[in-house]
């Protein structure tokens, strides 16, 4: 029964691919460096941080104390390279790569708008490149997996547009809801990011919810982009009021629309049929998990995975679906990695098996 | 300078009030009994709790050391009796003291419903005494005041009530929305109560958010009866889907209903037209508190102040209104204070003026 | 039984004293505006705040809205100043009102250690007025009670402080532990302050525990100070290590030291023997309670209590002693207002009845 | 660039063991059943689970929705077995497994005293199979690790243990402290397991420290064994105090003890000298970090890892060392897997290699 030593599920073969990360001293930079570590065809070559330059990535984060790698300030050469630089920011050091033909992924929302008037509107600036936007494929495999494979500058969504793009789209696809649709979300703290803020204080943010950005939060046009885009065109009134929570990781969205009369038939109860339709739209995702009873963010902490609760209030007929995904995840980092494993030909969920941790 | 040493703020006069306590044993008799010993006109004479009975309240509330009264098996005379049993279990309690011409308030369900059918169909049981349920009073004192102050039994208003009746009942009084009306509340785990469950357990509440109760919970009947009265009768149509959070007090409600066309005019803003509805509504109010910016729970904490937060999404002309109490005062005992000082003619803020802790 | 209306607790005398703070704008200011807002016998009249000059009180902290004052740049006159400035800024500020005779009492750690060798070596700067160190009185009433009452300087002891020489002072004063003693302490991230950094970074200090200070902090001298008082000027050798857990308030301090042979003699249980010494010592104490159960520090939550247990391993003959408080009440505002109270004769207790808020 | 797509981590070969679990439905078996359901060479073929028989794992626990293992009510054939079963209760379900010539790891305390009779007096009960105690072995890899591999019943430590030993293995190993040690340890929740009580229900536990089992708590007697051999048998006076934090997962463990005059020579500093002999003892351990500035549990949260930070208070001549682990990994089933890995001959960290998740 006993095995020669021979390899731990880290055997890097000489196949892998070469990957830098641009700012690795945010969250989400962070956590790209912990994912591309323990994946099996991806080598981490190397990582700038602007104020951390020279720095070992294991002195400035101790969990990462087995990467070795000094922090640069400029990047190097690579076979794709992860931006997680603010936006603007993000634009102006991804347009060179990109004209270089190196395979980019940004985690800024510089590319995920395609219009760049709503960018100018929503982010306060000019955009950069506008061109670049057509070109950009927005990174969420569920609706754009055969874009992203042949890419060469993926936009890699916001936190709450995945969870709520993920919880409406079957909806607003299949035409069995109303126009009209709210999006309440609560996220965990690390959404916010590493820079310090008051809001972020412990003492502050501890024992307390709030709701935030009511004027308008910079995710909501990458939603209703998305979403309009599965109701062929047709426009969406959607108001998304973000909430921060006690903790640190996991964004839980509930949305509410009203059905469609006529399209529910009897025979099923209404919360049945609408199961059945995300069950279908969802039937060969890898991280998209329909479950049959309200889930927990802590059901996905740590995992690339997002479970998605549809279910219908009988009295009002309303369509209400509650999704949740570990924010740094399937949030950023690790929807990132899926859409470098589409692009490179990978299985599509290399290193991101990892169960979620419970408690 | 110097004062003579007379008098803390506790001095307790002779003219104090007899009160007793039913069912002290969980959060909201424990908070009651915190609450009454700093009373300045009333004094705890007795306190009953099931499992408890013939320990101290010291003894088993550390933080009431103070307190040195035994927990009695049985009710005995008071001027004024609370029960926080559970529903079912309070009515047949409650019952006989209101025979005997005691005023009580009761902190459960079982009288805040007016249709003793809707009562039937939420909580399972049929009602024990339906012909109590026109003569009990739904203790939300800005909006039935003068009644409450002539009341024999007050239905103390369940929590998420309390939060989503406030952040509604100007905008439905004045008929500025339309009836299609979304509440999404986010508790903290002390609502659940103190009796043991795994939701409730440290490792698995903590570091997660979840909606529960999506097939309807029992205080939306609450809901919608108290406003459709302030609607003049006209039919609303409530979803309401509670989430818990992780920590231990305060509850924010956020409110969405889209805002009737031609009721708000030009000039000024929308939300600076809506707002102006909330503060003529509060103006007198003691404990509700319209505010201008984004509340967070934090500032209510160990108080019975409600902020209220009125706004409106202007690309989609919806009223949002956050709402925000300390479950365990406002939402239950601060408010049973509150009623209990108008029925005896008392000063409306006695013994509910401390400030919230903050942080 | 009905009462005229007059009066609430806040009913406020005319012979209210006047006082000031200064710079309200930390944790330690905020509580104190919150405790004297709250105090018959005192009137807040001003408050400075750097960097918040011109703002109102209730518009930088919304749980304050009921105080209207605005933050002024400079002092103005009282019968009390508190000064809640960091070292060395607070002595620059303190000794110009203590010279035109303005009774003070310092939250800052500059008047604390009588021996300016010590101050200059744990702080780092020469004391700017080292003459004023010997009239200072260190303010912590169980020790220290006559002096403070005729005190025109009082130094607010620390938190750390505070929580470790209540547990220890009757051990050592009494005899029966020898020298050699280690206080790990367990502090709320509320005694860091307001000021931002990493470590105090929500996402940073949720979910995790550590040691920090393991070279020396600066509390330790104040221990060392005091317990030798108690010791009658014998040398202690203390090893005190400060932790920081993951809640906002509440500091716990576990205490080890080897009992003196023979100073505890048969009978009585050894753990009996070492709690009739504590009683004794605390028993005239409005404040700290000798509790027969190991205290969490939320039975203490937002209340001027020190919870105490002594108790002895009997395996090994060590006393070990536990004690609760509120690092912002008892560790910092409310024992300000002890301190005040005493010197104007005011009943020890006014404006600090509050029991501790529970859950 | 593109790689055919064959494997991922998971790829399981032919030559995989099988392992049941027994008693799955605490946190300990279930964070066994994820850790086994990701390793490389072992095979998850059944588990047992007392109260949950019928259910599938997925069901009990959503986070492990991929396992499609149904629960058993008894144990089936296996090359080796996990028991999470409480004490007594284990060793009952253990010795016809040994007996049969199971290979056993007993996450219990029922195999880890070698002295009966320390057992009986700590647990209350006598010892089922006292025989079996000198045959099974202390599962503690840095100090057994050639004894496991050979072991048929291997004893998992407990979790305090783990933390204290490896915190002072070195120490006590090298002769350079004195015998009188202080275990000052600060566990999350998670430890007190998943059994309901008002203890670890939430709205109690939440934003409180509390110190417990002062009477003396069951994993003393392990800690004093395993640091008696390491001292080579001379007796050790240990006083260990745990307390629960208000966080899920993680162990801090500060440990005190004075140096040893003369063995700490000059031209390093005595802390210098201490972290040499740190360094040297665990030189070539794959799991333990001897690291240079104070830990958080943050840094080994989800992993394997211990980190040891090994320090000098040299006012005094004390040794401090912190030690940090996740109390369900390296201080259950991730030590379970290590010993499993020394068993059957596997790279030690096959399965564990996963990197600290943070924040």
């Amino acid at each position: 029964m006993h095995l020669s030593g021979e390899s731990g599920y880290k055997k890097k073969t000489m196949r892998q691919i070469k990957v830098g990360i641009i700012n690795v001293s945010g969250y989400a930079g962070v956590e790209l460096a912990r994912l591309i570590h323990q994946h099996e065809y991806a080598e981490l070559c190397w990582v700038t941080g602007r104020s951390m330059a020279g720095r070992k990535v294991g002195d400035m984060f101790p969990h990462l104390f087995d990467i070795k790698l000094a922090i640069d300030a400029e990047p190097g050469d690579a076979d794709v390279v992860f931006s997680a630089l603010p936006h603007k920011a993000s634009a102006e050091v991804v347009l060179p790569l990109v004209r270089r033909g190196i395979r980019t992924i940004d985690i800024s929302a510089d590319f995920r708008l395609k219009n760049s008037e709503e960018y100018t509107k929503w982010y306060g600036v000019t955009h950069l490149c506008p061109e670049l936007l057509q070109e950009a494929v927005y990174g969420l495999p569920e609706l754009h997996r055969a874009q992203i494979k042949s890419a060469h500058l993926v936009a890699n969504p916001g936190c709450y547009p995945t969870s709520a793009i993920l919880a409406l789209a079957p909806a607003v696809k299949e035409g069995i809801i109303q126009p009209d649709i709210i999006v309440d979300s609560k996220s965990g703290v690390s959404g916010a990011g590493r820079s310090l803020s008051v809001a972020t204080h412990y003492s502050e943010e501890n024992e307390s919810v709030s709701a935030y950005a009511l004027a308008g939060h910079r995710h909501l046009p990458e939603i209703v982009q998305e979403l309009e885009t599965q109701s062929g065109g047709s426009s969406l009134s959607v108001t998304f009021i973000p909430h921060l929570v006690p903790m640190t990781r996991g964004i839980l969205s509930t949305c509410y629309a009203s059905l469609v009369d006529g399209r529910v038939k009897d025979g099923k109860t209404m919360a049945e049929q609408v199961r059945q339709v995300y069950s279908d739209f969802y039937r060969e995702e890898p991280f998209v998990r329909v479950v049959d009873a309200s889930p927990k963010t802590k059901y996905t902490w740590g995992s690339n995975f997002c479970l998605v609760y549809p279910t219908v209030d009988d009295r009002t007929r309303r369509l209400v679906v509650v999704s949740c995904i570990d924010n740094l995840v399937k949030g950023a980092a690790g929807q990132a990695i899926q859409n470098m494993n589409l692009m490179f030909g990978f299985p599509e969920d290399t290193g991101l098996n990892s169960l979620p941790i419970f408690p």
